[in-house]
């Protein structure tokens, strides 16, 4: 069986991999589970306002400038282009490209110089003499990527529109230009991600040049190419060629979005040695530089990972689009050695890191993502706001996740011959070439999945549901029989090889007790708090729901028994009930000697805790995710 | 009784006051005494090593360029000219400014353009027209500020050589200009420091309408003058007035610089609300935004404050001007109050902050002074470098601690009809008007401080010693005999009134065990641990002494019976002896679910710890102050 596929991510047939994405089309998220809820949410609110704020913040008469239908000066960062190429990839992946895609198609092609180049910064005649001088800066080909990802996006999902003609037109000379010009060099783009949208559109194309240039970027970083800049050559990876590096360094987004494309190119040249080298990296960005809710980026000032096991909660940069690019990194590696563990990491840094950056209403953003925010925190700047924004001056974020919103039914499942692969969980259909299951399920508030299949061939295959690591009680009935879970799990996925008719039922329970849970000791940022979790969610605690205690104050109690709420209506469908002690901490010196004479005495208390991705939805107040374990002697 | 006083701050004879300072020649620091060791060592090289690099990094010649001298491209950041007007300070408050004041004076001279104005990087043919157009950014009466200082010091030091008189007139031209510029204006400068040197530069010429523009520069900030900038209206004070702040933010030396500026403005003008605004945000600063060394500043990003209790040690900004500027905010806090806190806290910052900026050997330094530096810590970037280096692209800290410790002697007492007042103990001699005492003491290594005196009017007068916060046994005799100390202890002092003679000898013991310090619990960078003190000093464990351990996975034993040790040789004359217990961590998963089922077994050790302003001058490695406490159950 072949699929002809239409998501983000279509290795070709030859490609290195286990698993196979389905196209785009053989998944239907309900907008009443929660991933298809985001999806009609995407589609509804966050797409239309990021395309009212490109025009309001001028990113499309930057375009028009160039076109000669507008004089104003050029608007915002010199990469402002990148927006507009994110929010038109957006509006491709949702279907509802309309008239939006048809008004860019045809600027884009207007503003188009005649060799190919578009940029609108770069052909600002007052810059034009910058043009390819500045790479380590430019962003020139970090532009010219996220226009061609558009145009994969408009090629797999809409190929014989206009405007999808257009862009593809557009992204394919500006593409040949970078091989005519870079083909047989030794430079590179300050910014990854010219390297997946390259492999990506020799997927699309059959072209081989492109692949052969995305290869060749992958191999000129490395070698101090781009210079010193203003934090030195590991900033952007540039300080040891890939394949010698042992760990994630420097710009978070750089970093992830380099290993996406070294893995698009491992697997489209069989480089078994470039994939075992993202495995590492990506290892060693677990193993101590990832925060509980899946971002990562420690620090502010040069939006970098920082040090092993440098993890404050308040300062976590943990910006939205590094969380993103994990994300579709980690599909990546999931596809090509089909291990659970990416799709475990997926599923976490999508319920809290990603989802956290977006408003329950769909129009309001976080670029980082802290997991604490203090009394008294000065929230007045965009660097570390105390709510979410409708904008920033550098927007990356919102297109970006408009973009994997749009896509997001792209990478619940794989499949092939040999079966189907579930792994992440939400309320839909899966079916290709008369194959499919219908997918039932409040998760992750409940415990329950329910897989009924609508359609198979008359021979056996295998229907494959991940068991989420964080899961240690999987119970399973077939056609409302128990059967035993563990002994069909392997490699993280419960595997049910049978001929299977229509009707058959598969109900899985996930236990989804509330947890806490601890960090490595080395974590010094947290040492002596634990985190509460139900499930793949991340909980916190936020002032609206104690406002007349100081949440610095606030300790669990010993071996406290925290309790599962549900809810009919509300902010969350699940909230926990979590005994604290209070222990009035104003009025103390800020540093006094040990042993301490006197210690408060603490009072008792329940307070809730929510699900991190919703807080900051009510009003802006302090919030933490780490909370103190009771302390000794009281 | 009426002092000439010659060191920095010299409050006029009708300013507010408690305490007085003395002539700078009053003041004579041994060279085996640490602060006289220091003074010693700065003398000899830390301000010839910053003549050097000034001449390597161009900021000399950016000053032959606009004399025709020389025609090499501006050099160094546009305020690049504080770099030599600091170091010519320290020049003078050395006593050594020789042939680099000499050359210098005569630069500026020959540089200044005829209206006064003078700032090479604003003075370069391409940058004219931008001359006081950008003050939120030029640093254009920041470096004015700069130069008047050097003034204040040539005045008050030497005031009848050539050099001097030139810088003074230079200086002179350039306030007047801004008098004229500014005198009835509602801007100011995007970096405080004009106004303190404002109001120096009056008390040195009586000439008002400099504490006028000084009081003016004050009242003009936090209306919104500068803009947004980069980082908002709060990084430079300038979002409320300064009288209705509460608290202090933004950028720490632009806030300190602007408190000492209102703190002489508020004792010249006779502003007691205004001296206590400043109060309240030095409360504010050393309630919740102080680390434990005295260093202030917990971002690296804008090098600002932070929020209430965000205190990590591994990201402590905490920088060395920063410090220096706290140092003398609490000098004229001190004058002002003639409150002991203001100069403990001078020890505190002297002692560890401070002191841990510079080398052993005086050449090389830390910008940014970090509590922690982790195993596997990239310091190859001079924002977090795991060595102090010799210079900086931006050079501001190591003049700024050349000309901190040429003056150093001037911060020791202070004295009037009334008595003498030692506020920080070093062997040397205080002499004034035919009254005097010698000081000999090994303090901070050993607890015992005698006092001899060595003049005296024939009328009683009060020796105030003052008794550190950090001390609760101190032991007193006079002339061999013990005698109650407590009781004559009021605010922080100990005070002695009698008739004093040639001869008599005053013996104080501070009692110095090691100490175990704890935060507040809101701190919660620091929760679970304990940092090491002795006297004013705090300690760290660093990896050159414990080699074969990893230092994140040490602990403090329970209740650790921490042992004191003198040294004749060696890196440190004291070290502590610290009961540790090893946990291996090693190949724990990152995050993981409470309880914990097994616990790794700890194994025992004794290490040392060594003063945390000796760290880094061994092998680059590890380092840390705060501790991990025993952890139960094991």
């Amino acid at each position: 069986m072949s699929f002809v596929s239409h998501g983000p991510v279509v290795p070709t047939s030859d490609a290195l991999g286990v698993l196979r994405p389905l196209p785009a089309d053989a998944v239907l998220l309900d907008a009443d589970g929660l991933l298809g809820g985001w999806q009609q949410r995407n589609t509804e609110s966050t797409l239309p306002h990021c395309v009212d704020q490109l025009r309001v913040h001028g990113n499309l008469t930057n375009l028009r400038r160039l076109t000669g239908d507008a004089d104003e000066e050029f608007a915002g960062f010199w990469f402002a282009d990148t927006d507009v190429h994110k929010t038109l990839e957006a509006a491709f992946w949702s279907g509802s490209a309309g008239a939006f895609a048809d008004e860019v198609a045809a600027l884009l092609e207007k503003a188009q110089d005649p060799d190919g180049y578009l940029d609108t910064y770069y052909q600002d005649p007052a810059n034009r003499d910058r043009q390819w001088a500045e790479l380590h800066f430019s962003h020139e080909m970090y532009t010219a990527g996220h226009l061609i990802q558009a145009a994969v996006a408009a090629a797999r999902s809409a190929p014989d529109s206009t405007p999808a003609q257009q862009v593809v037109s557009v992204a394919r000379r500006f593409a040949d230009l970078l091989v005519q010009r870079y083909g047989q060099s030794g430079e590179t783009d300050g910014h990854p991600e010219v390297e997946t949208a390259l492999v990506e559109l020799y997927r699309v194309t059959g072209h081989r040049p492109y692949l052969d240039l995305a290869a060749r970027f992958v191999e000129n970083r490395g070698h101090g190419v781009l210079g010193e800049g203003r934090f030195g050559p590991r900033y952007f990876q540039d300080h040891e060629p890939l394949r010698d590096t042992a760990e994630v360094t420097g710009h978070v987004v750089r970093q992830v979005y380099l290993l996406a494309g070294a893995v698009d190119v491992a697997v489209e040249t069989g480089d078994r040695p470039l994939l075992e080298t993202a495995v590492r990296l990506w290892d060693s960005a677990l193993e101590s530089r990832t925060y509980l809710t899946g971002g990562q980026g420690s620090r502010h000032r040069d939006e970098a990972y920082g040090d092993p096991y440098e993890l404050p909660p308040d300062r976590a940069y943990a910006e939205t689009c590094a969380a993103i690019g994990n994300f579709q990194l980690a599909w990546r590696l999931l596809l090509a050695t089909g291990e659970a563990r990416f799709a475990d990491e997926m599923e976490r840094v999508l319920y809290n890191g990603i989802a956290g950056s977006t408003a329950a209403d769909g129009t309001a953003f976080f670029y980082s993502n802290p997991l604490q925010l203090r009394t008294g925190h000065d929230g007045s700047h965009e660097d570390a706001p105390s709510q979410r924004l409708t904008w920033y001056s550098c927007a990356c974020c919102p297109p970006n996740l408009a973009r994997l919103m749009a896509s997001l039914h792209a990478y619940l499942a794989t499949g092939g011959p040999d079966g189907l692969q579930l792994h992440l969980y939400s309320t839909g259909t899966v079916s290709i070439g008369g194959r499919g299951v219908r997918v039932e399920t409040s998760y992750p508030w409940d415990e329950e999945v329910t897989v009924t299949v609508t359609g198979s061939p008359a021979t056996p295959w295998t229907l494959s549901l991940r068991v989420p690591a964080w899961c240690d009680d999987v119970r399973l009935t077939v056609n409302g029989t128990p059967a035993p879970a563990r002994g069909q799990i392997t490699g993280g996925y419960l595997r049910l090889h049978r001929t299977w008719h229509t009707g058959d039922r598969v109900s899985l329970t996930f236990a989804m007790p509330a947890r806490l849970v601890t960090a490595h000791p080395r974590v010094d940022a947290v040492r002596g708090t634990a985190a509460l979790a139900r499930g793949p969610l991340v909980y916190c605690l936020e002032h609206a729901d104690l406002p007349a205690l100081v949440l610095e104050d606030l300790e669990l109690a010993p071996d406290p028994a925290v309790a599962v709420a549900h809810h009919s209506a509300g902010l969350a469908p699940v909230t926990l009930r979590v005994p604290v002690r209070v222990r009035p901490a104003g009025g103390e010196p800020l540093y006094r000697d040990l042993p301490r004479t006197t210690e408060p005495r603490p009072s008792a208390a329940v307070v809730t805790a929510i699900p991190y991705f919703l807080w900051a939805n009510r009003a802006p107040g302090p919030m933490r995710v780490w909370i103190p374990l009771a302390t000794q002697g009281a």
